[in-house]
C-alpha cells in the first residue's frame, strides 16, 4: 500500500508542498514515524516535535508550512488525517461481510441488504436494523430496537434490555415491566461492552451521529441529542434528557430526570446533579490526585468544610466589631 | 390489548372512578397519554400535571381522585402502575422460552424445568439453575455457580469468574486460585454487562430478592443481604457485606472488607471506604457540576484545605490574644 | 483431596510445625475454619484471631509460630497460601481444555498448541495467541491483536476494538480508522467484561506480568509496564502511558496523554489528570460517606472554596494592619 504525495493531496483536498512524486506506505506519529511514513501535526503550538521526527512527509496547517520540506497544507490537519485514515485502512469490517451464520436473528427482525453482524450476536424479535450497519460479535440486541443507517455496534454490547424499575411492596420490589422500546439514528457509533436499556413507556431515543465509547450506560428513557459524543463509563440514570452537540468526559455520570442543553461540554469523573440550561463547559469532581499524606490532611477538612465557613463568619464580624469599637 | 377499567381495577384491586366499561389500550407517561392510554400519578405534590394531560385515565392516591374524570384509585399508585406493566406486556420471555439451541451447557449443570437460557449463554460444571429463572444471551455462568428459583440475568453479565486475588513475590505476582463459588437466592435480578466473583476461598452470597441494575462488579467472598438494591456500575472490592434493604445509587463503590448494616441509603458516585452501622442515608463525592472556571478556582483551593484551616486556627488565637490584651 | 502437613510443608518450602500426618482437605479463613481445615494468618498484627479459629493447622510467620499448636512456618504466610490454593484448586480450566468447537476463529489466526478458547468466543484475522493462554466464553478479539504466553482473559471481554478518535466537521464527527493493534506480553490477566482498544496509529502495549481486574478500560495506544495491577473500573483514557510495578485502585480513571512513572500507588475513585514522576503513594478523589445532612453542608461549601480562602486572606490582612495600628 503506497500513495504518492500528490494522489493524497487530490483525495483529501490539500495543498501539496514539495515533490508530488514521493511516496508513502504508512500513516504514523510524529514520534514514530519513518522516512516513508507521512505524519501529522495537529497543533500548531506543538511544531518543535517536527524538528525531531523522520517522517518523509507531514500535513500541517498553513501557518506552519514553512517548518516541512515535503507534505500537506490543511484547513483542519487533524480532519485531514481522519480522511487519510479510511484511505490507509485497508479492510473495512474487522469479521465476515454479511450475517454470520452463527449469529441467531429471531425471523421478526427485519435487517437491511449489506448489514453485517458479527459472529455470536444475537438479535430478538421485532429488531430494525438500517442499511450499512455493522454489529460486532456477541451483540446481544433485545425486542423492540430500532437502529438506523450506517451504525457501528462494538463486541459485547446489549441493546434493549429492561430499564431498572421497581416499586416497593411490603415483601420487598416489584418489578416494572419495560414497555418502550430504543430507537437509534443514522451514522450512531456505539463502543464495546455498553449496555443502552429500553424504555419503561416512552423509548429510550438516541438521535443521529451520536458518538459513545466503550462501556457506556444508557438508562431507560433517555434521550441524547444528535452529534453529542460521551466517552468510557458515561453513565446516564434513568429519563435523563441530553442535547445536541455535547461533549461528556469519561466516568461522567447523570442522575436521571434532569435535562442539559445543546453545546454543553462536562469533564469527566463528575456527577451532573441538576439540569444545565447555558451552553458552555463545566466540571466536577475533587480534582487530580495529590501524595497520599497530603491528600489525608486536606480531604479530612472536606468534613469540617461547613464549620470552617462559620468559623471565618465569626472572625469576620468579631473584627467587624473590633473595628467599629475602635 | 385492551382491558375495560373495570376489569383493570379487578386485577388490580384497585376503586374504580368513573365508567367501567372505558376500554384502554395502553400504559403510557401523563405526558405523552392519549385519550386510548391509561397513566399514572405517583407523587400527589405534581398534581398539575393531571391538567395537561390527554391520558383516557388515571391512576391516583385518594387524595387525588377528586381531579380525574376516570381511573383508579390506589393506595399506591407507583406499585399498580407496576402490576398494570405485567398486564400490558405481551411477552414475558425476550427470547424464546426453554434452552437455547445454541447455549452451550455443561453436562453436569442441573438446569431446572421451566428455565430460559438465551442464545450464546454458557453455562459451566456443577452449576446449579432454579425453576423459574431466565438467563440473557451471550452470559457466561462459570463453575460452582447456584442460582436461586425466578431469577433473571441480562445479555453479556458473567458470573463466578475467578476473583482478583494475587500475593506479591520477587517475580511478580503469584495468583491466588479462587476455590469458592456464587450463592445466588431467589428472586434475584442481575442486570446485563455485570460481573459477579467466585469466592476465594468463602462464596460470594447474593440474598433472596436483590436487584442490581447493569454493569454492577461483586467482588470475591463479597455478601449482599436481601433486598438491597444497586444501580448501575456500582462496585464492590472483596469481602465487602453488605446488609439488608439497602440502597445504592450509581457507580459508588466500596473499597472491601467493610460491612454496611440494614436500611442505609447510599447516594451516587461516593466511595464508602469504612463499614456504616447505623441505618439512615448517606451520601460522598464532591458534589455536582460548576461553570469549568468556577471549578477550577475551587477545586485547586481541596488542595490547600488543610493549610486554610490552620490559617483560621491562626486568626482565631490572633483575635483571642487581642481580646485579651484591650 | 487430603494432604498431610508434611507433604505440604514440603511442596511449599516450608517448616512443618506438629505432627506431619495430620491430614487437611481444604483450604479455609480462620473464621470459618474447621478442624479439617488448613487456614492463615497474612498478617501478625491480627494473631488473636488464631484463638478463635477452629482451624486444624494454620500457617503463619515466625513471629507467630509459638501461638499455634499446628501449621506451617512462612517467611510469607499470604504467598504460600496463594500456593497452596493451586494445590486445592482440582480443576485448572473452567471450560473445556482446547478450542471450543462453537469458538470462532479466523483461518488466519495463529493460535499455539495448548491454548484454551473457552464457548462462544471469536477470534479475528491475524490475531496470534501463545502457548498456554486461557481465552473465557464469549471475548471476542478484533484483528491485530498478539497475547502472549500463560494469559489469562475473563468472560465478555473484547480486546482490539477501535479506539474511539474522530475529528470534527461541520458535518458532526469524522471517524479516525483506527490502524493500530494490541500487543499483549507473556503472563498478563485480564479480567471479565473488559475492554482493550487498538492503537489509532500505534499499537496497545500491556507487558508482561500485568494483571487486569473486571472491566477495566484501556484507550488506544496506552502502554501499560510489566507487573502494574489495577483495580475493578479502572479507565484509562487514550495514549496514557503507565510505568511498571504501579498499583491503581478500583474505579480510578487517567484523562489520556499522559504518564505515570514505576512504582506508583494510586488509590480508589480518584482522577489523574497530569503526569506523576514520582514514585509513592497517591489519593484522589473526595473521601468517604457521611451522614446526608452533614455531606449537604459540607458540599455546598466546596462550592464557596475559593471565596472562602479570600475571606481569610481579607481578615490576615485586616489583623495584621491593626497589630502595626496598635
Amino acid at each position: 500500500m503506497a500513495y504518492t504525495l500528490a494522489e493524497l493531496a487530490r483525495l483529501t483536498a490539500t495543498e501539496l508542498v514539495g515533490d508530488g512524486s514521493f511516496e508513502v506506505t504508512e500513516l504514523a506519529s510524529l514520534s514514530r514515524a519513518t522516512s516513508k511514513s507521512l505524519s501529522f501535526l495537529s497543533n500548531d503550538a506543538r511544531r518543535a516535535e517536527l524538528k525531531g521526527s523522520e517522517a518523509g512527509a507531514v500535513v500541517v496547517s498553513r501557518a506552519v508550512s514553512d517548518e516541512i520540506k515535503r507534505g500537506l497544507i490543511s484547513d483542519d490537519p487533524y480532519r485531514t488525517y481522519a480522511e487519510l485514515s479510511v484511505i490507509f485502512d485497508g479492510k473495512g469490517i474487522p469479521f465476515a461481510q454479511g450475517v454470520h451464520p452463527t449469529a441467531v436473528i429471531d425471523e421478526t427482525a427485519v435487517i437491511a441488504d449489506g448489514v453485517s453482524i458479527g459472529p455470536g450476536a444475537v438479535i430478538g424479535a421485532d429488531v430494525v436494523i438500517g442499511a450499512g450497519s455493522v454489529i460486532g460479535p456477541n451483540v446481544t440486541i433485545y425486542p423492540k430496537t430500532q437502529i438506523g443507517l450506517d451504525c457501528l455496534v462494538g463486541a459485547s454490547t446489549v441493546i434493549g434490555y429492561d430499564g431498572f424499575g421497581f416499586a416497593k411492596s411490603s415483601d420487598g420490589w416489584v418489578k416494572i415491566r419495560q414497555l418502550g422500546g430504543v430507537v437509534i439514528g443514522d451514522d450512531v457509533e456505539i463502543g464495546a461492552g455498553c449496555t443502552i436499556d429500553r424504555g419503561a413507556l416512552d423509548d429510550t431515543v438516541i438521535e443521529k451521529g451520536v458518538k459513545l465509547d466503550n462501556q457506556v450506560h444508557i438508562a431507560h428513557g433517555c434521550q441524547i441529542g444528535a452529534r453529542t459524543a460521551m466517552a468510557g463509563y458515561v453513565a446516564l440514570a434513568g429519563g435523563t434528557v441530553i442535547g445536541r452537540d455535547v461533549t461528556v468526559g469519561g466516568m461522567t455520570g447523570f442522575t436521571g430526570h434532569l435535562s442539559v442543553c445543546d453545546k454543553v461540554h462536562i469533564g469527566a469523573n463528575a456527577l451532573v446533579t441538576q439540569s444545565i440550561t447555558v451552553p458552555g463547559a463545566y466540571l466536577g469532581g475533587a480534582g487530580g490526585v495529590m501524595k497520599a499524606e497530603d491528600w489525608r490532611k486536606n480531604a479530612v477538612r472536606f468534613r469540617q468544610l461547613d464549620a470552617m465557613a462559620r468559623r471565618i463568619q465569626v472572625l469576620e464580624k468579631q473584627l467587624d466589631m473590633k473595628s467599629k469599637d475602635s
